[in-house]
């Protein structure tokens, strides 16, 4: 084992004081205020009308021995092993003898019955580590009427008063659906989520940013900040790197505010390829008529669905039949990027989008584009890069791993006082963890009703970035100066030991947003 | 300013006794011991028979100012900052009216007398910080007559006791050079050799390791752990890594060491590429049968040139006549590959090898390969990574920092004493730093001939993996293991504080290779 492994292994997280001793806090439920919803209320009956749960200071009248089950669902985020971690002592402290249940390789294995009984050990291994290879994951769904009896069953069999879903936005509607269904069916077992995605699109009001965005930003922006220290010296490349982050640019917003790219596209502002194309071009023509040939050009993945040219060819694509228009930009495109759009399918027959290599795309266009450019004399060397698995099973940083803990507890405490169809949500993460507070928030609330085959289908929406909020505002007003400026930073690796300034840091945008709420 | 950036600058690294107090030390020659090379003496008759020079404690008879220049040569590496901050420190105990002055954009700036006159605000923007853009660097050699005349030129109007070099083999072969010239013509400038570079190619039973090549490891191991763990939780994904380092392998075995991957090939077993590609099959096939379809593999950059029919292609290529075996290899490889063959050049008209992509090459090559096996029948999902830039500019480690600290100063001591044409050396690197030694290595003594178009050439050889050496046969040994067992390792981001047993580590090969000495 090495050193660090072992010095993260006795990390203990602190614990807020509202949660310290299980014994002297309850849930109390404050009647909910959500708007009606009609079709909401008729998909959710039993859960629709549940208010918000706050934990106050009340010696709690329930004890007694707690079974739970928890699994992992969809992509892996730093601090997943925290999470099982930190309900596993607020069992303990519960009643010794209670069990918790671990299932393997994600939701597939409540409905396979594919689990074991973790032990003092299996915790013992896996505190402040990141993956989630403890459990495994996985992305199926327990959807279907079959696969909800599957997983009750297994819920029954088990005697499992609580199951406690880690996932994202797709993960916690389904936890919705299931915590229904159990109570439509006379299951006692408690739903519980808890908010994952290193994407940071599972963020809103009620839950202020997913656990795992932290700790993967700081490993990316690491990384950005290295190349940029190496950009300046070298002083020849220019390095185009796209950041994971499908539906969202927040990854690429929050490591832009860390790093101070020369450029950072938001594929929220949904510029047309052209348009992305001229401003790279523009970029790298300005640069080079001050004697600058490198750069640094932060990409998110998502990019290409929120261009308006692109998104209608993709849509096309997949729907097979292209328009001349579509057809026109099909055209323009690389041949690598034409293969990539034609020949890669994912399982349902659409486009392979995780195939399609934006950055090479955007390195190809701005070639020709310079090449078009008699007023450019410059040496363009590209550089393509892709960080993505690199940051989604790092250590924790000491954020995430304290924050993973505390929802963890908070989900035990939930199953123990009855909660069900319920997210845990810490509030005021930018103060000290002391005074953080909490809340379970019933999922219904964060839904909305999307049309999807023809169906009203209940979901979580991905929170984009907010082209008006704190952050969006903070880099747009400083970007135009980046471009020529070189002001790159270099947050360097993430620290566990020295000081609390720098051990224990907030995301940037978190800091941003709530520095700006009265 | 980030924190870690601002508590970094303040890092003081530790100075061994043995030169902590410059009036009570002095450099003692000792007599030549190398074996006698009437070329190598016909080509350096001034240098060629200096001895080596230890520092002992003996009060200095020398005092006064002197007038320094330094500059970057080649691939930034961490620490070089440090080597600078290290000759500051020097300068100022041996007389704060001394000068240094720092040479633009590498080499050249000397030639073309680029520089500027370093302040003390200079080195606190820099000392402990990664890059070398304190100064830039560049490729540029000082070789003909006339360059080396205008270097002379600059270093006599600049009236400089000594001209510090801080390169890897070519740029030190290049000093030793300079150095002669200079005594030949009467010019005072020493000129003193810094061993630079992150490939770990520069070592010798003189040079125990350049520095940069621990930083950068660890930044590749970070990330390298981080992906382990990822594939472990996943477990979907064959991630292929490709590692910086052209001529030799000690990245990929130092990363090997530190991370235990599936398999990692070192080019210096010059294996072919149809082994490789079988033993990589073999590798999936074995481990889907286990149910294992994901794993790690590490390439060095370089491997493709140690493929012996690939180097024979190379060559023709190169030369423009290609014979027919070469042809059939030519033709068997994914036409991407054979693109980048034909259609990239260097700045020589040579194949551009830095943009062949040798993991996409065998990751294609695994696929065909697979395809014929009907004994496999599992899910190939392999993922390419290349890691280079994203090591050479990070924050230098606290052993980088310290090392470079010292062979700066040990460079304004040799200026100080009057040696030329040497190497600054530290020993006994394993050792706690108050217990280094050092030397000042004669350049000529690291050098042999080469044959260079038709002409024999001094150079410093690079230094390849030693398949007998401790580190290589520690690896060998295991790595059988290794192959099914997911015995991966995460080293973690680079600590700079809590424990020393986790901020001061040392290179694992030479903990290795030290350790085996009696």
């Amino acid at each position: 084992m090495n050193i660090l492994q072992k010095q993260r292994l006795s990390f203990r997280a602190l614990i807020p004081k509202g949660i310290k001793k299980l014994r002297e806090v309850s849930l109390l439920q404050i009647p909910n205020q959500h708007k009606e919803n009609s079709i909401l209320e008729s998909l959710f009956p039993l859960t629709y009308s549940q208010g918000c749960y706050h934990f106050v200071p009340s010696p709690t009248k329930i004890s007694g021995k707690l079974r739970l089950g928890v699994f992992f669902s969809g992509g892996q985020a730093p601090g997943g092993h925290n999470v099982i971690a930190g309900i596993w002592d607020a069992l303990q402290e519960i009643d010794p003898e209670s069990m918790l249940c671990g299932f393997l390789g994600g939701p597939s294995g409540v409905v396979d019955a594919k689990y074991r009984e973790l032990r003092q050990i299996d915790i013992d291994q896996v505190r402040n580590m990141g993956g989630f290879d403890l459990l495994g994951s996985g992305r199926t769904k327990i959807e279907t009427p079959e696969q909800i009896s599957a997983a009750m069953e297994t819920c029954q069999h088990l005697r499992l008063d609580g199951l406690v879903v880690i996932g994202g936005d797709d993960s916690n509607t389904n936890a919705a659906i299931l915590a229904e269904a159990f109570l439509a069916k006379g299951c006692e077992t408690k739903v519980i989520g808890i908010p994952k995605t290193i994407d940071g699109d599972l963020q809103s009001e009620a839950i202020e940013i997913s656990f795992g965005f932290d700790s993967a930003c700081k490993t990316y922006s690491e990384l950005i900040g290295n190349i940029g220290r190496d950009a300046l010296s070298a002083k020849k490349y220019y390095h185009f790197i796209k950041l994971m982050g499908r539906s969202a640019s927040h990854i690429a917003l929050e490591c832009a505010i860390a790093t101070h790219p020369n450029l950072c596209f938001i594929g929220e502002e949904r510029k047309g390829l052209s348009l992305i194309v001229q401003e790279i071009a523009d970029l790298v023509e300005k640069r080079s008529h001050k004697g600058k040939e490198y750069g640094i050009i932060l990409i998110p993945e998502g990019l290409i669905e929120f261009m308006p040219e692109m998104k209608i060819l993709l849509d096309e694509l997949n729907r097979g039949e292209i328009s001349s228009s579509s057809q026109a930009v099909f055209e323009s495109l690389p041949e690598k990027i034409q293969k990539q759009l034609t020949q890669e399918k994912d399982p349902h027959g659409n486009v392979a989008l995780s195939q399609i290599e934006t950055e090479v795309l955007l390195i190809e266009k701005v070639k020709e584009e310079l090449k078009k450019r008699t007023s450019y004399k410059g040496k363009f060397s590209p550089v393509p890069h892709f960080f993505g698995y690199e940051g989604r099973a790092c250590y924790p940083s000491n954020f995430d791993a304290t924050y993973c803990t505390v929802l963890g507890r908070l989900a035990a405490l939930a199953v123990r006082d009855g909660a069900t169809g319920v997210i845990a949500s810490v509030q005021h993460l930018t103060d000290p963890v002391e005074n953080w507070d909490f809340r379970l928030i019933p999922l219904v609330e964060m839904m909305h009703l999307e049309e999807r085959k023809g169906k009203q289908k209940p979901v979580i929406k991905k929170t984009l970035v907010d082209l008006e909020g704190a952050s969006f505002r903070w880099f747009a007003a400083r970007r135009k100066e980046w471009e020529l400026a070189d002001d790159y930073q270099n947050p360097g690796p993430i620290q566990f030991f020295g000081g609390a300034d720098l051990t224990d840091t907030v995301p940037e945008q978190l800091r941003l947003r709530l520095l700006r709420m009265p």
